[in-house]
């Protein structure tokens, strides 16, 4: 173990993916709790919902009915953030001299990803090979977008307490025409890293991870998955190849499957931990598509793919951290080490536990 | 109105303060809700609580007995996130050289500010003069800091839904001995912006939108509230002086008497949106305390003094905006402009709803 990493009064741990710190408080681990305390609806779900406008064969919104899909579903999202050109002119006009006032036109796309059928069953639930047809998915999705857009944004908010609005099991894709702020961030980060070292950040820091050992939560042949140093989440969790890969559609037939694999063991364990369908946001960065004005020839070498897990619980299914006070208008604070919460996962089994006799 | 105010589908916004953008989709405004709603208990909150450990009297989980207090009591969080020294070697060892291990020790002081001995009384219900006792204790706490911690962060987090963890209205101050990563990015920006303009960054800005008009939400002779170009929260509000003030401390008797007769619009009008308690998480910004390694002779010339209102509520008192999925992974997305909120905020009476007859 690292000096670093005996911390056990309060601390401050650097992200080099966003330049922002986060403050470790060991020492309020244990601080009681008289706030809120989550309502989490107990209802079991069914494999199908005639109210669900995501279910095969419902009416949505728009009035367009759902084709009786098997597997993965996309579509076209019916209140998209983000939208093709319109027609309407949306020049800013000149910009203001001391660019106290600046503003752009921001077009993309935006689609929902279904992940079967069945209205029922999350990640955590699938078989293996259902969760790769979500990967094959999302591969054909940034396929799809990479001629048009820079930034091919997938993301899963999961769970009513983080403001997921359907509890079918659903993804969501934003495609944009520019680099989102975190993302632009982590392209500036990796770019200069690489510039300086030669390798990729994150991938220095994968290797650096396996060999130190007390942040990882499973691992596998290809891929890596671990509480980072400086994680703001109590569970937050990086996946990271082993690998140089800057973008999914390059990844190999293999590699697709030992994602699932990953995937899997990382959803049975969140489950597991508090007995609960574990809530999170989670999503994928990577290697922006190119564009004239904002691509450099080493932006893939300097990426390297990666997902991360954002989870809202502290310390049980009802109660979460919030983000508030200190953590929007200073910095974001935790309560417990990265390394206790890896260690929390780690010793969680790889069995759902439905699924287990006892 | 400046041709960037007419925006009427998807767009950025840039925050010259943070450096991030904002993504804004105003054709989301009528998207249908069907995610969580929040329980808001609809207790009546009694003047005093026995089992409140912050009412005059009651004891403390520390074993601390309150005194019988009367306005406003400030005393050591019993929970604190930042301590002092505490003797315990925290050096971090010889720094990685790649510096993806990057840690530092954090010493600080964490207090709680109750705002009166009354249980049941906001800031909304408060008399002018109450609120000018909190700005009182406010700036008696900053002085008290001046000379030994570098940043002074004051905040409220107000309301169950916003992660509060008692009723009985209180704010807190967390004092630190390094810069905060969000004041850091603030220092730097306006610093910059100093450096090449000569006038405060939002100085000049406060001169443009008292001009403007369409994002004010009420103003008097020393002080301006309104919904920030930028805003990422749906009813944000920045608060800042008429005129150049870098420290809460220098503040006149006037401007704080000013100031209390703000924030009492301020809260007025939110509990009015909406009928209810309004929640949001409220704090001050002002030019950090001098150290030798990281401060500029002209850091207070740079600077404003300035408050933030980030409150979570969306459409009603149960509906909030749920920063998750793109929120966290690319950028903030908001539904509504800026210009409609403050619209909104505007039309509210000064008088607050419970004294109405109607
Ligand atoms: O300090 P409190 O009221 O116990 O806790 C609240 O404010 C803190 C500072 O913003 C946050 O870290 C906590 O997540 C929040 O619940
Ligand atoms: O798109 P949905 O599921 O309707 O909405 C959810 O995800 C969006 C993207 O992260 C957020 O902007 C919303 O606040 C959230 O409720």
């Amino acid at each position: 173990m690292s000096p670093a990493e005996t911390f056990s009064a309060p601390h401050r741990r650097f992200n080099p993916l966003s330049g922002a710190w986060t403050l470790v408080s060991p020492n309020r681990a244990k601080r009681p709790w008289s706030g809120q305390v989550e309502d989490i609806p107990k209802e079991v779900q069914h494999s199908y919902d005639a109210n669900c406008y995501l279910c095969a064969g419902n009416t949505r919104v728009s009035g367009t009915v759902n084709p009786d899909y098997k597997g993965p579903y996309v579509f076209e999202n019916d209140h998209a953030a983000l939208t093709a050109p319109n027609g309407i002119s949306q020049s800013s006009g000149p910009a203001d001299p001391k660019d106290l006032f600046r503003g752009e036109v921001a077009n993309g796309h935006c689609q929902v990803i279904c992940y079967s059928e069945d209205h029922s069953l999350t990640m955590a639930e699938m078989e293996e090979e259902q969760i790769q047809q979500i990967i094959t998915t999302w591969i054909k999705l940034h396929r799809g977008y990479e001629d048009s857009f820079q930034v091919v944004q997938l993301f899963e908010n999961k769970g009513a307490i983080n403001g997921c609005s359907n509890p079918h099991p659903h993804g969501q894709v934003w495609a944009s025409d520019h680099i989102p702020t975190d993302i632009q961030v982590e392209h500036m980060n990796q770019r200069a890293y690489f510039s300086k070292n030669e390798t990729p950040l994150l991938l220095d820091y994968v290797h650096q991870e396996l060999s130190k050992q007390d942040r990882l939560v499973c691992v596998n042949k290809d891929w890596i998955a671990l509480v980072p140093y400086w994680a703001s989440w109590p569970f937050e969790i990086l996946i990271a190849p082993r690998t140089h890969q800057a973008k999914m559609q390059h990844l190999s037939p293999k590699m697709q499957r030992t994602l699932a694999a990953l995937l899997k063991r990382i959803t049975v364990k969140y489950d597991n931990l508090f007995k609960t369908s574990f809530p999170y946001s989670m999503g994928w960065h990577q290697a922006p598509n190119k564009s004239t004005s904002n691509s450099a020839p080493s932006d893939e070498d300097a990426w390297l793919l990666h997902g991360h897990f954002y989870p809202p619980l502290l310390r049980s299914s009802t109660i979460k951290k919030f983000m508030v006070g200190y953590e929007l208008l200073a910095e974001v604070q935790r309560d417990m080490t990265p390394e206790q919460a890896a260690e929390m996962l780690r010793s969680c089994s790889d069995i759902h536990y439905t699924q287990c006799s006892s």
